[in-house]
């Protein structure tokens, strides 16, 4: 958590960070400023220090809401620094962060690099500044970075704003569970009381008003993929599918804090009206291993531990894995966890990067998402609760949903 | 626009682009593939040739839905890679992407990097691809990027789209327009049925609700600023923040299409009930400049010759500007007009980075918004409207809507 940064920052040897970009949908930046309406900002975090965040005058009642210490970086007058520079904005650019690095003390040391930007900019700007303040080591780290190893456990605040987004959520997915159980069955195909077919389109579209009115954002979708199409774990949904009674449907829901803070994820797999007796037993073999794992899940144990065991115990039901061939597309083809804070996906990891860093450790929030796909049998299922590991060893789901497989139609 | 990238990277002397990242919120990909839920994706662009898509498994059939050329990731097996390379994540996947451009065809020549990604991650990768393909020279752009220019005109198919977000925008700020009419005047202040104050938060809630329902998403917040607040022009407007009838509030709204397609950008100031003196004869001047500008405005002007034009116009009035002073807080502080697209701001500008290139060309997409800022006498007033210079001169707002200053209320 965000205390563990000064010794997470001498362990490696490095000396500051500076983020980059907005305040907003940008999980670095918003780390340390909240969500706020700051554009094209600069933060830098000296060990042991406060952090100070440069930001452009039209935002500055923006950036003094963010409670830290701030500079103007508008007072350095960019457009005089433009010209000196032969109107290169590169230059011109890396110039001014040359300045403003300057005045906030750093010009020696080892400094790691984050924030979303563009890619080109941000190789452009730093390999600049790297020339003009060839005492600082510009150091870009990769997926094992420090910041997201600090982000990897929450503080109860933290906690706090997850429990709400995850708890907004699932009241959400109910609205929506009690909007399908309204419609009516014709002919095998969910359809309104317009005489209309329920699309995945219209689904959604409920589900993005229902979500700004409880103040999240959108900004990934959704899953709402019937049939077939639940059988790839990422296809969205086509918009115009219908959906037939007794398909299992994947729901994947991961919205965010309005403007970019926590992140909720979690998944059901509901067939409507009834269930065909192969998505009852696919469900029922995914259930049970969901059921198991998480009632085996502890701090202290190395989050691929959990990843094997959910291969075994979907190898015992009879079906193929990634433990037994990486590209299979059949079967039980992902990873069971991944750390969920503000970005979807965080550490730990359980996947393919995953390293010796990522045990489950006290103060995590985790997904647990067991699922088996059948693209070609024409069904997906997966279950995912997100789950915060106490610091006294107890699991809390953050935001409990019943399980139910069918969502019965009321008339 | 897009057909003119093989032209532009010959002037440029550029022999492929490389997009790295998601194809959702990440202008420099989307621009190629649409919103499409393709995760951590690579796009290879050589010059004349058809770009190729670089997947993971799991979202094979959106990739499949972008209509390029796909391969995919997974059968690159990062795994094995992560093991040979010491579990080091970044030499891994540099060697990863190292073997994808080498499969590409891309071995030598000189290559732009785009994509919005975490910026230490990318100096990072990009510094190790560079050691691996020595033979290739990386370039980042800042600002005046190829595929800025490229995107700084439009084609026929984009404008359709932009006016279709536009068009849904100003049907939402009607329905705000209608919301509040409908509210009572409580002692000077906005009211609802129930007796509560009618505050920025309620406001905003709204909007969501509306944009959400229209299909676009609202990564970057909306500004509705009342009084004091209006006064700075990123000013957000605080969420307690009540609306007290005659006072200024500058409404600025920015969607994008669901998922991080093109961008509206519009702006109206409204006082609620009646205008005071001092807001009606602020929003006068805004008003009478704003026509002449827009009166004034065609293809071949280089856009700072309107910033100064703005400027005279602003100064015979008798307000400050920042042509007299770069760093002034009152009277007019920013650029009268940016271009629009997949970003909120792209080329051309007409601030304080603009280039040679910033000539007014029919294809552009351009937002007009002269205003005056007076935070210690508490208001702001600004006017913004998109238009798009067609090809035969023509200027064409891309959604009109009435430019009162007073929305009535009913009762």
């Amino acid at each position: 958590m965000k205390s563990d940064l000064p010794a997470l920052m001498e362990a490696r040897g490095l000396d500051a960070l500076i983020i980059l970009g907005d305040a907003m949908h940008n999980p670095a930046m918003t780390y340390f400023t909240g969500v706020k309406h700051v554009t094209d900002g600069v933060l830098v975090v000296k060990r042991g220090e406060e952090p100070v965040l440069f930001y452009h005058n039209m935002e500055r009642d923006e950036a003094a809401a963010t409670g830290l210490q701030t500079r103007s970086i508008t007072d350095y007058n960019y457009r005089d620094i433009y010209e000196q520079e032969g109107k290169n904005p590169l230059r011109a650019t890396a110039r001014l962060y040359q300045r403003m690095l300057i005045d906030a003390g750093l010009t020696a040391g080892k400094v790691a690099v984050y924030g979303q930007r563009d890619a080109g900019e941000t190789f452009g700007l730093i390999s600049g500044l790297q020339e003009l303040l060839p005492n600082i080591e510009f150091v870009g780290e990769y997926k094992d970075s420090l910041l997201l190893q600090a982000r990897a456990t929450k503080d109860p605040q933290e906690i706090e704003q997850m429990r709400s987004v995850a708890q907004s959520t699932v009241e959400v997915v109910g609205q929506v569970a009690d909007f399908l159980s309204r419609q009516k069955d014709v002919g095998g195909v969910l359809t309104g009381e317009d005489g209309q077919q329920v699309t995945v389109a219209k689904v959604k579209s409920l589900i993005n008003r229902l979500l700004a009115e409880r103040g999240m954002d959108n900004p990934h979708g959704t899953i709402f993929a019937p049939g077939a199409e639940g059988g790839v774990p990422h296809s969205q949904g086509s918009p115009d599918a219908p959906l037939r009674l007794g398909e299992p449907i994947v729901f994947d829901i991961y919205p965010v804090q309005a403007g970019g803070g926590y992140f909720a994820d979690f998944t059901r797999t509901w067939c409507i009206g009834h269930a065909t007796p192969e998505a009852q037993a696919l469900y029922d073999d995914v259930r049970a291993v969901f059921d198991t794992v998480m009632g085996e899940l502890k701090t202290g144990v190395h989050g691929t531990v959990y990843q094997d065991r959910v291969c075994e115990l979907f190898e015992a039901q009879g079906h193929p894995t990634v433990r037994q061939n990486p590209l299979t597309r059949n079967g039980y083809v992902h990873s069971f966890a991944h750390g969920l804070g503000l970005d979807i996906h965080e550490r730990p990891s359980t996947g393919r990067d995953t390293t010796a860093e990522d045990v489950l450790k006290p103060g995590m929030v985790i997904t647990v998402e067991p699922g088996l796909y059948y693209p070609e049998r024409g069904l997906g299922v997966r279950i995912e609760d997100a789950v915060y590991m106490h610091p006294d060893g107890h699991i809390e789901i953050l935001a409990p949903y019943p399980y139910d497989l069918v969502i019965p139609l009321k008339s």
